[in-house]
């Protein structure tokens, strides 16, 4: 049985949801247990409400809307995602997982639909980590990555808990925040990277997250006079940097999957006329097999000593993070791959470039994800856009990867 | 007739010098027209004073302690240099420039000479530019590069003006600001580079200063994420700079004196996981060869045309200052390498890649400068130090020039 979502009604939908928390650009400022993101919450639990679901609140925040099934005390199929946003974000990011969900509810009452197991659809507390770090925090706890007791004590800029907000706005639920038999777990998600639009692609099956090094390097020179100082009497770092940034590359391109990123790079002193004494920045490298990225980062510290060497520098690097490659579930990856097959929608296997709450739920429940492209990869932007036919190709594929879990 | 200076006498005036205003760690802290400079201008005008000089004040606050010569209206010899000093800055940067010509006075009175040319010592007013912007301030008003009437307005971090400290200060003089009739211009000073000491030398015979220009340079790329973004859609603008950076040194290299810094880089945003949009550095290039120095940033203008293209970067290159290359009179950089010579002292012709007082009065003034090594190359910092031999080989250069030019 193949069945299809009403892609008007959800797109109406996501249009309804990005009125609140407007941004300045077209976009949405939905931070985590703010007002706008509680008015958000609210819209989706009546929308929810009149599809006939019920609710239950935990601790952390997190909220399940249920369907229920033919064999009610079964392990549900989950699916949703977060409608908290960054500070300028987009109207996609994670609003789509909850509001797709939303639709196959919607969908399987217009086809009167009761599947075995029970469908929940899942709106999970501070994915995005902008206001309270750290990121995929409702997830995280569900999933026992975190500890509630510990993350209640997280504050914001203004030094607001965790705790005290979940109350003030009500979220801070009765059911207590912990992992529960789950039959299957599906996150949609737009890409939030170029490959799919590139491709010309409407869906990825999304096989796993790519494991990331975060790593610190401070290079030690010698600061002095920009006019004083010989160039064959110097010792520095900048140039040392410069030499390894550049090298850097050469060895994450020796492996296609692989990223490597400089984010920050700071010379102290930072003056016109002054050699800096110190540079510090930063490498993030990514990729989704565990021991190619290890390989990246040993090659890389090799790297850095064989420079500093050359450059009679001395070096700190020090992983200040380390994230594993997930690898989804392959029964839910199937599921996610035929649904596409099946519905006639163009699409390619992909790994996950960034966190979602599906990484922390692939711990405890069998994962999979759908993405779906956006334009020009832009994500965490006002500007962020995605297609309404790939909104409800990605709706579809969601609905039947959840029929064919929720089945039996 | 070859005089030598009284060393023991000019150090310990030094060390006298160094106990007002004093740093934290052993160097000082005599921003300028602060209390702190204008008790050690106190002490110099005593010990002028009891050495049998006159005074002028002008209206810039620079000072002139005068002993007369046998001609009382020919121009007068002028040595001299700066008391005030960087935030922390050291014993010798300026100060050793006005107590060497201190201590050539005493000598003179010590030897019953008196020259046929009166001998003039000069305190510039505020050298370091470090509390009121620009450098070389009062040389460069008393030689007609700064507009007296402009440079009163500048104000320093607390929006104190110029003006307002030389008058609560009383270091507003009669005489109006302006250049005279000088016969020579000497400057002793520590050559605040590495080059001397290296060479086990005692003096540097200084033959002009270098040109230098000051680059800003904007490279524009697209930010995304670091997790989501293959290495082939990028568009770093980090890899460009590193790039650019690194081949800079090659074109540096290639001109023996030439030197080229990057001193500061900054990326926008400034985040590990996010590949910056934008990258800023600075490039300081310097040669004493103007067509040398302007071929040079001829070939870092096309490097980064060349570079940004492959990289699919945008750039904004813009100088932000030109300094000109000084050359130093013939006639006296001769009479300082015949001093050196005859005094038997170890010396080499070197260029300046610091800004002095003398390349203010260059333009002016027939100017010579000396130079003495300085421990590490190491100045404007607290740990500044030289040894006292070469001090007083350098007084004893500067006493033998300054006669040389005032015999007549």
């Amino acid at each position: 049985m193949i069945l299809k979502t009403n892609g008007e009604r959800l797109w109406n939908s996501l249009m309804e949801m990005a009125k609140i928390g407007p941004g300045e650009l077209g976009g949405n400022r939905r931070l985590a247990l703010t007002d706008a993101d509680i008015e958000g919450r609210e819209l989706f639990r009546k929308w929810a409400a009149d599809a006939g679901c019920t609710f239950r609140l935990d601790t952390m925040g997190n909220l399940f809307a249920c369907r229920s099934g033919k064999s009610p005390d079964a392990a549900p199929v989950i699916a949703g995602s977060h409608l908290d946003t960054q500070p300028s974000g987009g109207r996609f990011d994670g609003i789509l997982g909850v509001l797709a969900a939303l639709e196959v509810v919607r969908s399987l009452n217009d086809h009167n639909v009761i599947t075995e197991s029970p469908i929940e659809i899942v709106v999970w507390m501070n994915e995005e980590g902008a206001r309270f770090p750290p990121a995929m925090m409702g997830s995280g706890v569900f999933a026992g990555i975190f500890e509630q007791s510990e993350i209640y004590t997280h504050q914001d800029p203004d030094g607001t808990t965790v705790e005290s907000e979940l109350r003030r706005t009500k979220q801070l639920g009765e059911t207590f925040c912990e992992a529960f038999p789950i039959k299957a777990y599906y996150e949609l998600h737009i890409e939030q990277g170029p490959i799919l639009e590139a491709e010309g692609l409407r869906i990825g099956v999304v096989t796993g997250g790519q494991g990331a090094y975060w790593t610190h390097i401070t290079l030690h020179g010698q600061g002095s006079h920009a006019g004083t100082t010989p160039m064959n009497y110097r010792r520095d770092p900048i140039m040392g940097a410069a030499r390894i940034i550049t090298e850097l590359r050469k060895i994450i391109r020796k492996h296609p999957a692989a990223v490597g990123t400089v984010g920050r790079l700071e010379t102290h002193p930072s003056s016109i006329n002054t050699i800096p004494g110190r540079v510090f920045f930063t490498v993030d490298t990514r990729h989704p097999d565990e021991e190619i990225l290890a390989q990246i980062n040993q090659d890389l510290e090799i790297l850095v000593q064989k420079i500093c060497t050359e450059e009679q520098l001395e070096s700190e690097l020090t992983n200040i993070w380390k994230a594993p490659t997930i690898n989804f579930n392959q029964d839910c990856v199937s599921k996610v791959r035929s649904a596409a097959e099946s519905l006639g929608y163009s699409h390619q296997d992909i790994v996950s470039g960034a966190g979602h709450d599906a990484c922390q739920l692939s711990h405890i429940a069998p994962t999979g994800m759908i993405f779906i492209p956006c334009e020009n990869g832009l994500s965490h932007d006002e500007a962020e856009n995605a297609l309404p036919e790939d909104v409800t190709a990605g709706a579809d594929v969601l609905l039947n990867a959840i029929l064919a879990s929720a089945a039996n």
